[in-house]
């Protein structure tokens, strides 16, 4: 690493990064201390803004590219490809103060650290607010990131509907986001991004950072089960054609999968729709959702594979007749070695303790990692909730994760 | 058996028995064939209203007691107790024409084939018509024949409240179903009861008669499992409370248990409720139901104390927080032994095949059986369907099973 001197010297303002946490938190805030900015509604233009204020107030220039992907730009010394960090800022209906904000506040935050050392750096510093992460208002979620990397044609993008019914191109029209510059068109020398972990791994093993290796794949599934409603007390065993034993049989293999599976086998069963739904009759139809994910593609391959085996085995046994569809399935996303590497020695130098972790969710840093290096920080969630008004990650550990973000940044743009 | 000698010659009409379920089957009827007579209902007046015109046309005296049931008598020769049949003529929301219905017809059927012959017997024969069997409107179902029986108190089954709000005994005033007569004041000599079977076994072995041995005990429990409601892919499986894994576990447990005890247990589980019920989220809270039945009481213990053992052991594995509940508790009734003989020989006789078999359902009989030998005879349901507007029984099977009937109330009323 090639770190100006006295950039290892420096420390980002807690208290300043707080500020803006809550600052940005006002805006959108619910009675319960929650935050809803759905994505291009009138509360996240306003945080765009606020944002965008910020942004200029630090002496960045800022472009909105044409799926209103917010790009601000701290000047390199050099003409070289630019250091990129960033997030989002939209939340889902009922979000926290953190998930996403930090990672753009940091980032500003890190600006700011540099600009008050008066330190130049070789490269160029961006920092980005990627549009329509969360997926809660278009489809599909980590939408703005997508489009930047290439992945999703811009065109189709901009035709996405919302669940309230305008397209995502009118709603950029309206709040003043529908930018002109063109989608990605210059490739970042690398990208890193500090985000709260939104699971309970960090603060259950005590430890101060995760340096994420990677995004797990993701592998949804929907049954749909049928079999013939009848008496519970008339109809014998063998005569029956009971979808919900069939469903419990495929969801305790689940269960079992994982055990045998261990390591980053994940698998949960949260939707289930029964028909009739009686106490006494026997259903005739049970819908229902597995969501498996693996930080490993052949496991994720195989622990499909399984679970479709097993159910169609079931629905013989059963009499019963088994559909499925898949309703999300993405690979995993393996961050760049050297990336990884450097989080985690820069946490080292930090004295902090850290340990190397898949994310379980999606974030624009695994959408990014298809177009350059790329890894993210993570810093504990408090009993691990996210997606919740009680969001919560301590000022100790924001700071550690800013600092650490900023040595990243600084020996990048160095590079 | 001391029958008259010209009683095994006697065959009910199909077609007058047919005409009668019909014209019963117009009372309440609804656009898709089926029938709503809710206990004491209007609908429910008006069936009242015609089945009594039918018995005062047979020449039997008709009396209603306290709780509503009727009970129409056809006189003996001799003074001794009553032989009794019937069943109840209320019906779920939308049910069919021969749930109950068939038990009073063919009652009324049994006198019309006595008096056209002009045999008089020695003992009267009772037709019965229970109020509120189904307890689709009044809590509990079997609520006349309870206090009939005096498993029930009068002034306890007199305040059932209807779903739709008045009391039991407002309904009962209003559609001038009141009686003035004490309930069971006279114990029957025997109760034999012809039901549909509402289930699929007769049909599916090509069966014309069953000899019901006894009504199965039934064991509801409702479970609620608490976990922790948390994000599916960044909650690694060692740190998840998960109520959803729980319920896959018990449910095919009661699966297996089915399997394992063979024979008359069953298990279901029809009703299931999950919070917040989302693909990607692990549920906090499944509520579910389990019934089993069997006709042996010791196992039917025996089962529920398994579940209810395998489920704590689950909780604890999963790391959840288990409640239950009982919903529902009714014993086996095993009806009396040489009335079941009296059925199956009297189906010999009629060169129907026979074979013995539990109920699954509940009935009045169930009831009756304990305060006097009973017993009852099924007919085979077209698929097994029963509480549905296309429930149905063959006109062939309808003539079998009241020729049956008649020939066991004509002998039990010459002893």
């Amino acid at each position: 690493m090639n770190m100006p001197a006295n950039a290892a010297k420096l420390s980002v303002s807690g208290k300043r990064l707080i500020r803006r946490i809550k600052d940005l938190g006002e805006v959108g805030k619910l009675d319960n201390g929650g935050v809803n900015r759905l994505a291009l509604t009138d509360a996240d233009k306003a945080g765009r803004d606020l944002v965008t204020s910020w942004m200029r107030a630090l002496g960045m220039s800022v472009s909105i590219d044409r799926i209103g992907n917010i790009i601000a730009t701290r000047k390199g010394s050099k003409d070289l490809t630019p250091v990129m960090t960033g997030s989002h800022i939209d939340t889902v209906r009922a979000g926290g103060l953190y998930d996403g904000n930090l990672g753009v506040l940091a980032g500003l935050e890190v600006v700011e650290t540099l600009n008050d050392a008066g330190l130049e750096l070789d490269r160029p510093i961006q920092v980005a607010v990627f549009t329509n992460e969360e997926g809660a208002r278009f489809a599909p979620d980590m939408l703005g990131s997508l489009v930047f990397q290439g992945g999703l044609a811009l065109d189709e993008a901009l035709q996405a509907v919302a669940i309230d019914g305008p397209t995502l191109s009118e709603e950029l029209q309206r709040i003043g986001y529908a930018g002109q510059d063109e989608c990605g068109a210059v490739k970042p020398h690398a990208y890193v991004e500090l985000h709260i972990e939104q699971g309970p791994v960090l603060e259950n093993k005590g430890v101060q950072i995760g340096a994420v290796t990677g995004v797990q794949g993701i592998c949804w599934i929907e049954f749909e089960i049928s079999g013939v409603s009848n008496h519970a007390g008339t109809t014998p065993m063998n005569m029956r054609k009971d979808p919900m034993a069939a469903m419990a049989a495929i969801t305790h293999f689940v269960r079992q999968l994982t055990r045998r599976y261990g390591g980053h086998q994940v698998g949960t069963v949260g939707h289930c729709k029964i028909r009739p739904n009686l106490v006494n009759v026997i259903p005739n139809q049970v819908i229902f959702t597995v969501d498996i994910r693996n930080t490993d593609r052949a496991l994720l391959d195989k622990a499909e594979a399984e679970v479709l085996a097993y159910a169609q085995e079931v629905a013989q046994q059963e009499g019963v007749t088994l559909q499925h569809k898949s309703l999300a399935r993405f690979d995993p996303i393996a961050f760049d070695p050297a990336m990884i590497d450097r989080v985690e020695a820069n946490a080292r130098d930090r004295d902090c303790s850290v340990m190397r972790m898949p994310s379980g969710a999606g974030h624009d840093a695994g959408i990014i990692a298809l177009m350059c290096p790329a890894s993210m920080i993570f810093v504990p969630s408090v009993k691990g909730l996210s997606h919740n008004p009680a969001e919560f990650t301590h000022e100790a550990d924001l700071v550690n994760g800013a600092n650490i973000l900023l040595d990243t940044i600084a020996a990048l743009a160095q590079e």
